[in-house]
């Protein structure tokens, strides 16, 4: 492709309406680095890119060519190994890399199991950017939308809170076992009166705070959370029913509590990065159960 | 009983080597208060009381007369009810009161669910004592004492390391299953390949930080904790595992995996505390299962 062809098609596309970067053809001579393509994600989020932020490039540099993106909720060994086995050089992840909310790595620095996976990723030439905060942040938050989707809940969710919904009443038995069937979860915990009936769920994906879940716990019969504290929470909503209120907690676990955010977020990414394959990596959940080990 | 008999009896156990307290009639007409109780547990404990601690009276006065005990896990409101109904006045609980674990209660003080609770207490004449830091800290660990004779492993525990155990070989899923049954847990959650050998086992009761945690895993085949962030050592772990390491987690649950650790201290307690009637109140797994739902 020469740049007179490139600037051809960048201006028939342009008449057409369409971003002229759409046109770029994927495995171009003049790829896109890690640097720009974090650039276009900035520019596209929707909201103004925060100074206080754990979304940064985690490992590689910005100059670093993307020969293509793995998009992905937790960037673990076996989700960069297997980016690296697809030449998929770019890891975009939702949760850390490196076992903190902030990927902070002085205190593992000497650690072999860290050593191993930092030096995988630069011997592979890979980069991965931590995207958290802004794909939750986006109007609506990026993880809910996949996740609504996924669940099917898109006639459920009130238009002015995207955390909140509306079903046929049912018991939290069936609601639960149903949440369990639709994300594959054998490991959801459930604390409620199995027979409560539920009509108006609060949902928040990922962990929860204290204060964020009581005030979700006043608003709904049950609130559905990724992963929260025993002695927090937990200890809230048990209280709550002690106390004669109708009010129920599912915790779903942080990993399959947000994933279909992510699956949503490479298909986001596809449309505006035309140049190179965009990947979504799913995973299993982490856990099994006792009565149930994986063969 | 006169103080003349009194001080017959209490020369008599003196002279056979049993402390003079012990002999004091239970519910004595001068009762011993709130701070007489716990200066007692201070003196017992054997290690010096910290500065900087979650031990302290959360709710009631010093000097408040104890009329009975209730040692107890947490002081969920389902327990405090129970313990009113016994007449057990004093409340000794490992986790928190009021949501966290300082049981800092300035911005929960406006929540009708707090007030509820607070009321109730005060009402009943109630008082409330956070026992968490020092009992870890008694040599050995209170909880971890109690916790190895419920599942039966005094055999098994390192006499150097109270953490460390070496067990007869077997497999990840029999282990799991074993400690499943022993703490009647429905929802435990289990990392690794289920067909894993395992002898050497590293336990932290309650809640673990990643820096711990690490050091654990470094040291056994499985390690297993009460509760964890998904996004810390979960993560570690599995990527542990991803990179050829024979290692594994099992996650119990934060309440089951301490809560025999303050029946023993309930039977401790009774060892200096002759006055009162000194009870465990035990309370099942928060949680149910969606395959499961409790009837």
């Amino acid at each position: 492709m020469t740049n007179l062809s490139l600037s051809r098609r960048t201006f028939l596309m342009a008449s057409l309406g369409l971003p002229a970067f759409r046109m770029l053809r994927p495995h171009s001579p003049q790829a896109l680095t890690t640097g720009q393509l974090i650039d276009r994600i900035k520019t596209q989020v929707g909201i103004p890119w925060r100074e206080q932020t754990v979304d940064r490039l985690i490992e590689g540099t910005p100059e670093l060519p993307v020969k293509g993106i793995a998009c992905t909720m937790m960037a673990t060994l076996d989700v960069v190994q297997r980016a690296a086995a697809k030449n998929l050089n770019l890891i975009i992840t939702h949760e850390p890399t490196y076992y903190s909310h902030q990927d902070r790595t002085e205190s593992i620095e000497q650690d072999s199991l860290y050593q191993y996976k930092h030096n995988f990723i630069q011997q592979h030439g890979m980069a991965i950017f931590h995207f958290h905060d802004h794909w939750h942040g986006r109007k609506p938050d990026g993880i809910a939308t996949g996740m609504i989707r996924e669940l099917g809940w898109q006639k459920n969710v009130d238009p002015e809170n995207h955390r909140l919904f509306t079903f046929p009443q049912t018991t939290l038995a069936r609601f639960a076992q149903n949440m369990s069937n639709k994300l594959n979860i054998q490991t959801m915990r459930v604390i409620g009166d199995a027979q409560l009936p539920v009509k108006r769920v609060m949902a928040s994906w990922g962990n929860v705070s204290l204060l964020q879940g009581i005030s979700y716990v006043n608003q709904a019969d049950v609130v559905v959370v990724g992963e929260t504290h025993e002695w927090e929470l937990v200890e809230y909503v048990q209280d709550a029913i002690a106390a004669g209120q109708k009010k129920a907690l599912i915790i779903l676990g942080h990993f399959l509590s947000e994933q279909a955010g992510m699956k949503y977020c490479a298909e986001w990414l596809k449309e505006f990065i035309p140049e190179v394959p965009v990947e979504f990596i799913a995973a299993k959940e982490p856990y099994w159960r006792a009565d149930k080990p994986v063969k």
